[in-house]
């Protein structure tokens, strides 16, 4: 998508490769500098991941891939044993960053495969960069078809509420719950965004933001408290958000605060939608229940910018995500059309 | 009440008057200092009230009594033609600090009606501060009260969530939704509390939080988002906020999120408790529609600390509260008992 480089539109990906190096915008210093880090080692992809210079489930699976890719060119031994050892090796490195995204193994795994079918190093190290390309190539075009669905739910002047960043910076092109926003801007349809800030972490405001800043796509940042006043005055049409997992049944686990939204929405009669590609379906997993809710620090509430808030004496508790029932689900946006979130409509999708 | 100061617990109000000057707690500084700020002009009581030293419907009120009996003690002359036209420009001055608290007039009229039957300076000196402390005296007393009906709300072991600050640091003491968990933990039961963190300004980690601390209620600061998360876990078990304004028919204004919290607990089933003094009805107002909402500055939303959050090229939309319908409302908590949140309640309740 675009970004203003020097007062000039340029285009970008959040991660691809280039001369033989992994370069990815580096999202901790987003909004206040765009800069792009650039790694000729595997260890420091595996690191920018863990520390979330790169961060949202998609775009890891394909900086994973990039990643390995890396591992296979920067071999500089001509043992063909080696070198595979060298590639486990580097694979586990990247798998232990963040080892509750599945779209991580998913990128890795592909590009682990297109080099075990190879007979050299350096057969090995063209298709392992192919096969990370190939990844990353397919994960935008997943996007751009939620896009190309979830268009068809916007009006020209649509007023649309989002939570959190399930935006382009989250993936590798066009996001997911934006995907359709920034499609609906490429027909020529005028949107207008409220963005929840997203305590704690301020996703809202610092990223999704951002992407709307530098694509021209009108918006207010609002608090979280204020959603439910907009949705009361009859200012939000839809709410469009991401997903983290979705079960069998459509239950999903979404950025804490996404359940309020869907309550709220369901409250004042507003469709709601989630967009999401395949690798967020877990059909292992019946329904939301047993998805495990992450407790996180709670220095995320407690402090802001290193600045305690409350006084020292208060503890906070901090979970990461909730559980948004299938109820309160108008539908899913997926890259093959918009589904009912239910078991039948969500087999149906895998069985295609 | 309590405030641990050096290590000694030590009681104190919001807003008094001591040795012919107006003291009150200095809220711009908490809660990372304790600091008492002493007035011996009505200017800098007005000046106070108008930068947030002091803030909160009632307090205001108190501190605007306060604030004209300092200005008929600080008179010099003898001419009590004079005095009059000096109480008379002191109550505008103050008047025009925050004009749409309706407790700011009640206060001043207080006095201002004190001074009006006396017949000599000397006298209306005394009665005007005596007027002061009866209003003052009087607020707290409708605060403890609205903690002795709602105290019965409450079982050991209860588990509540707040919103914003209704605490004593808004009244002269005890609160109002905070008022009946001051008045469980007096009579030994051991209560709970969630508080939201209340984007944008935090009344909820900072003020809450800090007066929880001091009178040792147990309680854990959220994120607004995670309200909903902990509603339907079933780990709250009653909600306790304040109102800013009740309409004749039970609607209310409150802090922004306020509509939200009352949406998720009809849908999880809890209840949900307004509490609020008398001044707090406005029984002109038919019903919550026509409450005007107070647009605030989008920096309160874009910055935090001064830093800024969002890009640069981003705005915000920054309502700085929500109205409530009375059928989201269990009930009212008034200083005259528990009562629907409805018309006919409400009408009798100014009948008695």
């Amino acid at each position: 998508m675009k970004v203003k480089v020097n007062g000039k539109n340029r285009d970008f990906q959040t991660v691809w490769m280039e001369k033989g190096k992994v370069k990815m915008i580096n999202q901790l210093l987003l909004p206040e500098k765009f800069s792009i880090a650039s790694f000729n080692r595997h260890e420091q992809v595996a690191k920018a991941i863990k520390d979330m210079v790169v961060r949202g489930a998609p775009a890891i699976g394909a900086t994973a891939a990039y990643g390995l890719s890396l591992a296979a060119l920067e071999f500089n031994g001509k043992n063909f044993k080696e070198f595979k050892k060298h590639l486990i090796n580097a694979k586990k490195l990247i798998s232990a960053t963040r080892p509750t995204a599945v779209d991580l193994f998913k990128g890795l795994e592909a590009v682990e495969k297109a080099a075990e079918e190879c007979n050299s190093i350096k057969e090995a190290q063209t298709e392992s960069v192919k096969a990370a390309e190939n990844y990353a190539e397919q994960s935008a075009e997943e996007c751009r078809r939620i896009g190309i669905y979830g268009e068809k739910l916007l009006k020209n002047g649509s007023r649309v509420l989002t939570h959190c960043n399930a935006g382009w910076l989250a993936c590798v092109d066009f996001g997911t719950a934006t995907a359709p926003i920034y499609i609906a801007k490429r027909n020529g349809k005028n949107v207008f965004c409220f963005i929840d800030e997203t305590r704690p972490r301020m996703q809202g405001a610092k990223l999704t933001a951002w992407e709307f800043a530098q694509e021209g796509i009108r918006h207010a940042v609002i608090a979280d408290n204020a959603a439910g006043y907009f949705m009361k005055k009859g200012e939000i049409d839809i709410v469009l958000v991401g997903a983290d997992r979705i079960a069998a049944n459509g239950d999903f686990a979404n950025k804490i605060g996404t359940y309020e939204k869907a309550v709220l929405a369901k409250e004042n009669g507003i469709p709601f939608y989630v967009a999401a590609p395949l690798t967020t379906f877990d059909l292992k997993m019946k329904n939301g229940k047993k998805i495990p809710v992450e407790e996180r620090d709670e220095k995320e509430v407690l402090e802001i910018n290193g600045k305690r808030i409350a006084p020292k004496e208060s503890r906070a508790l901090n979970p990461g995500f909730d559980v948004t029932e299938t109820g309160l689900v108008s539908g899913i946006i997926t890259p093959k059309g918009i589904i009912k979130a239910e078991k039948k409509a969500i087999k149906k999708l895998f069985r295609r």
